[in-house]
């Protein structure tokens, strides 16, 4: 719809990013060729900087730029605890709180037979393998409280068990701020079932 | 946050887009190197691209790859008519209406004397010496109906009127497909005054 294909391309490649359709593409490309050229170059190499340089930890997957990252890195982290999450975003929001001193291990996504994603595919046995190494006592698991991060967590939780490792899930309950009479009935409930 | 530098880099770069946070952006940057990093060098391509390709029409200001955009190159196009938008985004959904056939005049922006943005900053110089050439007979004034694109229109179209041509302007009033109940009652008092 533009008489440039270039200026058409970067809103195909604009749409490629999560949450973003045509016309978010297409106001961005709009305002990155008419105010703010720098800018669209800044992103262009920040992407071709990210692409070369971010590769995953070898113990725990999460994003870094060295062989290990510097949670795993660091020895003041207690590793007798291993917090297993979906993501290294969700890493990042553990990270954040300042409440968590153990250390991590990133799955490759969550369990999801219907799109054909099996135990193989997540890195579970590099999970087993680490949480049986005898140094840690208590693996966390906080996947998400989606239907696939709950049945993730089962699976993980049952085949940790077997092996005679102690298991623990994230509490679920009312979020911190809310009302009562906005939260869902299921979170509720299992506040009222977890209360303390 | 993160544990790398050049995503911590690439998610600030992100941000420069327009309707970007920090947490969109971090989502974008983590979606792009966990799941799309083709995706990542795609766009930073298209972006080196762009930038080095697009530039301004030399007679409308529309984006182009050329020196005059396919339109003003086009003789099938009513040259007597001129369009006055503000933006080249203004300009193609002008253009994707399908209902237009003249020619168009983008101007660097709108009048913003607050900004300190006035006349020789959106060319209106060189819009009334295209305006004055003799072919152009009709000066349609397309800028938004904001506050602002209001007083740039009133502005060029009285320096038009002072020039013996004529200008009209897009029809205020009811969107289609609206129904009045939801419709702003300024909208409705400038649909009944220019009913027809």
């Amino acid at each position: 719809m533009t008489d440039s294909n270039s200026l058409e391309g970067l809103i195909q490649a604009l749409r490629r990013l999560p949450g973003v359709g045509v016309k978010s593409a297409s106001r961005m490309a709009f305002h990155l060729m008419q105010h703010d050229r720098e800018g669209a170059q800044t992103l262009s190499r920040a992407l071709q900087h990210a692409v070369g340089s971010v590769k995953h930890c070898e113990r725990c997957h999460t994003f870094t730029e060295g062989d290990l990252c510097s949670t795993c890195l660091d020895p003041r982290r207690d590793a007798s605890k291993l917090c297993v999450v979906e993501t290294p975003a969700d890493q990042s929001a553990v990270e954040r709180t300042g409440a968590y001193k153990g250390l991590y291990f990133v799955l490759m996504g969550k369990l999801s037979p219907l799109d054909g994603i099996g135990p193989h595919d997540i890195g579970l046995k590099k999970l087993f393998d680490r949480a049986s190494d005898g140094t840690v006592r208590e693996v966390i698991l906080a996947t998400n409280f989606t239907a696939e991060g709950e049945a993730t967590a089962h699976v993980i939780g049952e085949a940790l068990k077997a092996r005679g490792l102690q298991t623990t899930r994230l509490a679920r309950g009312v979020p911190v701020g809310s009302e009562l009479e906005y939260v869902d009935l299921g979170t509720i409930a299992h506040a009222l079932v977890d209360r303390r």
